[in-house]
């Protein structure tokens, strides 16, 4: 593919870089309302899950798995939520949500659910590195 | 495992029984505003995508990429929306959903979104045949 990766702007202006994996771009969502993580495969052109051939989506099957593990040990995490939906950003992009029984948009989706809330910078930074490291 | 699979009396109602893949009970949902299946695996206890083992991932991946070539081949389906969230019915189940810029819940979620427009009794049956035919 001669086309290169590059980032949709509205997924860089909500969230931020926390590591590469074998296929994505391990992103961390900037909404400090819940533990969110997003997953960028770094493909270029690709808008659906069935747009990866089978090795592609066999990485991402891996990272899926990866990310589950370490956002189903956060404290309080009672629920995986994970989603590609893209009906707002088409690059393709997976969701990958921790969710609680008291959190704000319990039981609905956290998608179209009020306003992000942004993290305070010096929490952010220490997110970044927390993730960054598990993933890294 | 001893247990033995029972599909979630919510899941049950919400929606027909369409086909058995190879992993997974193949469900339309009865909402006719949106084309919607569901992949409910026939695995005992699993609400998580990484409750299934390695093998039972590989099946599920495979009844996506089934479903989701059907769906997006679906007339007006612009955009495809995978989602396995089970905030209110625990039992794992994947969401596959076609989605357009004119549906009711666009650019939104359909979770959450309102309540299901039941088929009409005729339409149902006759949908069912054409995913059956497609799944079966």
């Amino acid at each position: 593919m001669s086309e290169t990766f590059a980032l949709d702007p509205r997924l860089a202006a909500d969230s931020v870089f926390v590591a590469d994996g074998p296929l994505s771009q391990v992103r961390l969502m900037d909404d400090a309302r819940f533990p969110w993580l997003l997953l960028v495969p770094r493909v270029p052109g690709a808008a659906e899950w069935i747009d990866l051939d089978g090795g592609q989506q066999r990485l991402l099957l891996a990272e899926i798995n990866r990310v589950s593990h370490l956002l189903r040990a956060e404290p309080g995490v009672e629920k995986l939520n994970i989603a590609a939906l893209g009906n707002i950003v088409r690059q393709l992009h997976v969701h990958l949500v921790g969710r609680h029984s008291a959190d704000p948009a319990w039981p609905g989706p956290v998608w179209g659910n009020g306003t992000a809330v942004r993290h305070e910078a010096g929490a952010l930074a220490t997110l970044r590195e927390h993730w960054g490291s598990r993933l890294g």
